[in-house]
């Protein structure tokens, strides 16, 4: 039976996109991901049977994504208590794969401690097992609504914005089923338009250096059928000059309390030209992404990454590279500068969309009072 | 006397990039151009003998830039002449090599008709050759002057722009000594920046699709030992954010009457942060790019270049290819939008700079004033 629900629950979405699921084969569990390296040339899935294979898997970013992350990490856990190994030396593992990744950790968390809370309660190895695996399928469960709820409000949020439909939508980097136990946070918005029919053009940013553009979403693009277009990140504004673009629709890696928003690298530029040519610039991400630790955007450390992302081009092909894996396009010992994401005062945001709904405009208070009402699927 | 002329004059600068020189050996007068296709990967000549060897070079981009095709046109025509090959075929071939380049055909015809003149004249072949051979230096000479005077009155305008000194440069695209006879445009305001010990950081745009940042202004950038840091291009958004940009400095492919600036894609959003910044955004361009004949930014009809330019990246070291000769980055079948330049209105420049001056703020009128005192030196 838990089998038939993994193949029929997380596993089965409209253009059926296997991005991470558990399966019950009579050699024992597995979970079984979809290996995003190798994306989009081919659909490679990869089959963890136990903690370490998954650990390879998080490290070499076959699987990736915050909310995403957090799913596989319990699924983890749970891998690890189903085929009897030490469950504890798993998630200290697991968590380790990405230390940074705070949502691995949070659903590491969340499936030990259903782990532990059977064993303390009573129940054998057997029966803590089911609960760590209850405890996963609850929070792939949960990032499955989230995601859609976040689909239905950011929907209707665009629909109030453009009432004239015909929603030609830029997005940036990659938001959707790829970064989620759903179908995503911003991408999760254009698909739902494109599922109503009102989905005229999404626009690709193609988000150098990593390319997530170009490979990840395009590809999620392709396979649902929608009207998509690639871009160099740097074509967009040619694209808002010519008033070919009616809404910005980008994720987030982090949203501080006053509202700025931390995303992939190359999202300011776009609220600057947004703002210039009276266009929305919409942020969806999950209620967890609001921390109120961080007060603004000020406080918010950007991550500087290796400049080989910038003057080398990966290409698997190629046996004769650089020092960081890829074909050097630049004069060796360029130096470059690599910021992984960039920040977005909330001056520049139009609105951000949560599963709670949407605040517009983005006030600390409104923000605060948006996600006190939150359940946070991934905290609790 | 001819060839050392060569070796001594337009060869010579102070940092030796080589980009186009003519020669004497023994076995007969030669053009040698610097493979720009190699670059930065490799310094490799082209020693052109004959007038197919250069339109060969002109085809595959081996020689590239407005004005430096202007003078490897003539050029061309110059060694048809000194070889005794016919004239008018050799012209007829090398502006058929790229159709649209307004200066290639330009330079053509200012050799050809110099040889024609001799020839009517009275002189005979040889004189006609050495006729074509002035003309086609002639015009070397005027662009290395246009250059040096840009860069003068660049630097001018630089330092009553930035009176602290120590100015920290964004370019974008390469309008280098790779793409004009002299040392450019844009980039031969930083060089002379730099050069007079005021040049903090030059911020070099990595420039996609066709990456003319990373691969050739970072290559002179590190030529000229300046101190270059390279980035994705939607990365300047952060360092606009962290105030760490003092002046935009990018060059133009066409001018219109009005001001409106064509430039290579990217341009435009450049010119959109500089503003909401409050940082100075200036065009660096000879007088012939201002083309009276097009009033303005909406007559400029921008060139759609080949969708594979963004989903693919060009590897020559790799066999396995795209329909476009590169490995497929995006999925098959995705449609790129892919402008070959940008144009941003005269509103959102600071300054356009030529030879003969700058003007400031940009109006049709003071534009009309400038270039009615420029010498032109490849139109006349």
């Amino acid at each position: 039976m838990a089998d038939q629900y993994a193949r029929t629950g997380e596993g089965r979405r409209a253009t059926g996109i296997p991005v991470i699921r558990w399966e019950e084969p009579p050699e024992g569990p597995v979970l079984v991901l979809l290996d995003q390296t190798r994306l989009p040339a081919e659909e490679v899935e990869r089959v963890c049977t136990d903690a370490p294979a998954l650990v390879e898997a998080i490290r070499s970013l076959a699987v990736r994504g915050a909310p995403l992350l957090g799913v596989a990490g319990a699924y983890g856990v749970a891998l690890a208590a189903a085929r009897g190994f030490d469950v504890d030396e798993a998630a200290d593992a697991l968590v380790g794969a990405r230390p940074t990744a705070v949502n691995l950790a949070v659903g590491v968390r969340r499936a030990l401690d259903a782990h532990r809370a059977a064993l303390a309660g009573g129940g054998g190895l057997r029966e803590a097992a089911q609960a760590a695996l209850a405890a996963a399928r609850a929070m792939h469960r949960e990032d499955i609504d989230a995601s859609a709820r976040m689909a239905e409000h950011g929907l209707a949020l665009l629909d109030e914005l453009l009432p004239g439909g015909g929603h030609r939508v830029l997005t940036h980097c990659n938001s959707g089923a790829l970064v989620s136990g759903g179908e995503g946070t911003a991408f999760a918005v254009a698909l739902a338009a494109h599922r109503a029919g009102r989905l005229r053009r999404l626009w690709v940013d193609e988000t150098r250096p990593l390319l997530q553009g170009a490979r990840l979403t395009a590809y999620e693009a392709a396979r649902h059928g929608m009207a998509y277009t690639l871009l160099t990140d740097s074509a967009a504004g040619s694209l808002f000059a010519a008033g070919e673009v009616d809404a910005v629709l980008i994720g987030a890696d982090r949203i501080a309390a006053d509202g700025s928003v931390a995303n992939k690298v190359g999202s300011y530029p776009l609220a600057v030209l947004a703002r210039y040519h009276h266009v929305p610039f919409v942020v969806v991400a999950p209620g967890t992404t609001v921390d109120a630790q961080t007060p603004d955007g000020a406080s918010i450390e950007v991550e500087q990454r290796p400049g080989y992302e910038v003057t080398e081009i990966p290409v698997p092909q190629v046996p004769v590279t650089g020092a960081g894996g890829g074909v050097p396009v630049a004069p060796l010992g360029t130096q470059a500068y690599n910021p992984a994401f960039d920040v977005t005062p909330p001056k520049l945001v139009t609105a951000i969309v949560t599963e709670e709904g949407a605040v517009s405009p983005v006030t600390a208070e409104a923000l605060a009072e948006l996600c006190g009402g939150s359940r946070r699927p991934a905290l609790d």
